[in-house]
């Protein structure tokens, strides 16, 4: 909604969403530990384009695992890759090292490293236990001050190991991590993709089968 | 999200929602302007609906003007209605005589005033010369002190005319309107909203149609 920055109602695009707390964990699936999140995903995706839905955005990275599943449930329907396009934003900014902040899932499945590495990029990636704590916190409700001190300590230590930018790769990171935080730029998947479906809904609104 | 207070992501109820810039005007159709949003709402609610919601809420209230509309889009929903719920709040706490903040439209259909009435409660209406500048502000994205100032004075206003309390009912209020402004009680709609919402979806899980 900030994004889009309508001046009334009737400037912003139709917003579907479907927040469902029954996706399986996305850290224990990647663990082999639980079932995975793809057929939930798939009927999501579904559900959403049966509404009409043309383009399909998920704002959760680990998530992204399984992008693959979520888009077979709505062949029609534009999925924008937040990963994908964060990944672009880093390589178009030429950033050589970058700090990843992201969780067990993210980092198991190699969702930033694997095309981070292909365009020889470096990575350097925060440890679980100093980013699970960050991310129960603010899923539990917690901005306060102590989760931002743990978040921007996160930031810094990255640096200190030579980031030249850090990566906020969980969704739950950009709330408790603003960008005068980190002496190095903070990119935020979130914003990106937040853009980056706003451009694919105006193109879906002025393409043919648009209206 | 922050009224269903949750430790963790499977803590929270499932929440289909549908942002739609094309509902038709309130105002306007209101004041015989324009098109009637009924059609449009209760096409949104058969949606939502249709992808399992038991629950409705309808975070508008202008817009329950045309609630019958939306009910009869989804007969088998449960609709939880923010006027009925706040004119509740408010009678239950003994008011006599409350400030409104509303829009045009919530004036014109005595959206507040009727109930109220009818419950031996005095009502005081903001001017919409008043109200209509700061809903537009937020609308565009405006938080800032100069909106909060003017949303305080519209309710110190109401309270110099004699309110013993202020309902600030259109959604746009309570995002510049903060409890500390007013020297009587504020009393917010959406919040109320969101109350009685969970509530009803906790009854929807326990109920013999939930799981």
């Amino acid at each position: 909604v900030a994004a889009a920055g309508g001046g009334t109602d009737r400037d912003f695009p139709r917003i579907l969403v479907d927040m469902n707390p029954a996706v399986p964990d996305r850290n224990r699936a990647a663990a082999g530990l639980g079932p995975s999140p793809g057929p939930a995903l798939a009927a999501m995706a579904a559900g959403l384009a049966g509404r009409g839905a043309e383009v399909l955005a998920m704002p959760c990275n680990a998530a992204h695992g399984w992008s693959a599943e979520l888009c077979a449930g709505a062949p029609a329907a534009r999925f924008v890759d937040m990963v994908a396009a964060t990944v672009g934003a880093v390589a178009t900014a030429r950033h050589a090292r970058v700090g990843l902040i992201a969780v067990a899932a993210t980092r198991a499945l190699g969702l930033y490293r694997g095309p981070l590495h292909a365009r020889g990029i470096e990575t350097i990636e925060a440890p679980d236990a100093m980013v699970a704590p960050v991310v129960a916190a603010v899923k539990a409700g917690d901005r306060g001050p102590g989760v931002r001190a743990a978040a921007a300590a996160l930031a810094r230590q990255l640096v200190l190991e030579g980031a030249d930018a850090v990566i906020a790769a969980c969704t739950e990171i950009p709330l408790v991590l603003g960008p005068g935080v980190s002496p190095v730029p903070l990119v935020d998947p979130t914003a990106i993709l937040a853009g980056a479906t706003l451009a694919a809904a105006r193109l879906s609104e002025d393409g043919p089968g648009g209206g």
